[in-house]
């Protein structure tokens, strides 16, 4: 069945009283640097920290009890995997989370800080799909997929119909980042249906370039190692949301990763934030490009702040 | 003349049109660890990152076009220069501010950035005062003081009319900051009219105790030389600011430098907001003297978010 914005809009009445409504927010001063009017949907502030949190939440609250109480379980390179285990202890189920070694320190503390059991494993996408099958079979829990999936999906297209909202006047350009697609394909479906004039853009690394190449040749690359500083962006987009992206979305835009980072040091300066790398992508692609973007009102989703202190990248 | 909750409730009908309606941040992960309910009225996202552009705005907003024409001036470790700089541009208005030269880069270039003239002087509040006075009689212009000043007072007492409207439920302490003590004199009146019950706190780290000493013998310390990491925090509590505070005011309590930034690292990482050293004493506080507080419903004014990114106390 195709996803729309009904299963988007009867997601947000579902998690509402979970999730923070998040500000938006604008930075005149920010403006003037960029060359354009720039709103900031601050899911940094998210509870914990990150948009995920919209997505897991409305997975835990679609399931029935019987099927809570044999726990749930996912793969994540930290953002979803902490969102489920928070929207789980909500509903008291118990939760398991597969993460990649490689996945910061901060993320795995978070994670655990929510109660979840945590399981390590290779840092690849058949290595973390491989685990989980095998957990699921042991267990008996139910597999939440970080993005691949109707219900997270929708989730996460709920902090649109908020920004929507939330921003007086029509917006050019709505834009966010794209891991695995589950954000995006949520944004995408939100904003077409609500404002249909609105561009939807994807902002992905150039190193992490995958659903770039699917959706310029037109297939989906099912495998795919990145090479980005962007940890919360090194999933391989999902079949499920590589079809809805490529129905709805406007187009695919790219970013270095030196720009990654002057992005999100402009954003921890001018809007008082925190965001993690991944997070500062959209912008990044902004100042790479401005002239598509210049004088126009954009939209950005800013995705999440999780990241370790004592790791900057300046 | 008293200053009273109405000259501060026609500031804020004065400013509204100019600054943010800065979001009341919590986080339960935060509570938790703290021991009680925090609502954080998030000032570090305001207008030039910090509260004092709602006594800036005040105060050129207040003034003539004639005095305006002649220019305003002041002096200022950095945020209130950044704030009158920033509110004589919105009038066209020029503005010098006379900075310490130890004061943050970050602050003197943020001050340059609105347009401001600024001139550097040593690091003493005789020094500044005395530049200040010789730069009037040269130019003419109005002095706009940064905290010894009914109308700045007023200003700053507009954050506390806002969380007490945006807070559900009544807080049991409200707490903030003193440099100067225009920030805790405004959130004091504003509070002891809104909120009769609720205990009025202020939060000084104990290197830079002038308004603390000065509270517990009665007589005001007119020079004083702090040795603390909040630069914000350095200034002498002033001549109405301290009448406001000791009769307004319930308690004064200090705090550790090093828990200063436990706390302020705990506002970044919890709370996803970047704050500057004099904005985590509050919270300092709290981790101090526990006891005090446990379980109560506490409001804190995060006073700004000004700070250099290369130089981070961890």
């Amino acid at each position: 069945m195709k996803l729309s914005i009904k299963d988007i809009q009867q997601a947000h009445e579902r998690i509402a009283p979970y999730i923070h409504r998040t500000p938006v927010l604008e930075s005149r001063a920010l403006n003037k640097i960029i060359g354009c009017e720039l709103f900031f949907k601050a899911e940094n502030l998210q509870k914990i920290g990150a948009f995920k949190a919209r997505g897991g939440c409305n997975a835990v609250f679609s399931m029935d009890e019987a099927s809570l109480q044999k726990g749930v379980i996912t793969h994540s390179s930290g953002n979803h995997g902490a969102a489920l285990a928070w929207a789980a202890a909500l509903r008291g189920a118990p939760c398991t989370v597969v993460m990649p070694e490689n996945a910061p320190v901060v993320k795995i503390a978070a994670v655990e800080g929510y109660g979840a059991n945590i399981v390590l494993c290779e840092p690849t996408m058949a290595a973390r799909e491989a685990m989980v099958a095998k957990l699921v079979t042991e267990q008996g829990s139910t597999l939440v997929h970080p993005f691949d999936n109707d219900i997270i999906i929708a989730g996460q297209g709920t902090a649109a119909i908020e920004m929507l909202d939330q921003v007086e006047g029509s917006l050019d350009i709505m834009i966010a980042p794209i891991g695995g697609g589950g954000l995006l394909a949520g944004t995408a479906i939100a904003t077409k249906a609500l404002a249909k004039n609105t561009q939807v853009i994807g902002a992905e690394p150039a190193q992490a370039n995958d659903a770039w190449l699917g959706f310029n040749s037109g297939t989906r690359l099912p495998e795919f190692s990145p090479n980005t500083i962007c940890d919360g962006l090194r999933a391989t987009v999902g079949v499920r949301n590589f079809e809805i992206i490529t129905q709805q979305v406007d187009d695919i835009l790219l970013c270095s990763e030196e720009r990654v980072v002057e992005a999100m040091r402009l954003i921890w300066t001018r809007l008082k934030v925190i965001c993690e790398p991944s997070c500062a992508v959209p912008l990044a692609i902004i100042m790479d490009q401005p002239e598509q973007f210049q004088g126009k009102r954009v939209g950005i989703i800013l995705t999440g702040g999780n990241i370790d202190l004592d790791n900057l990248p300046w």
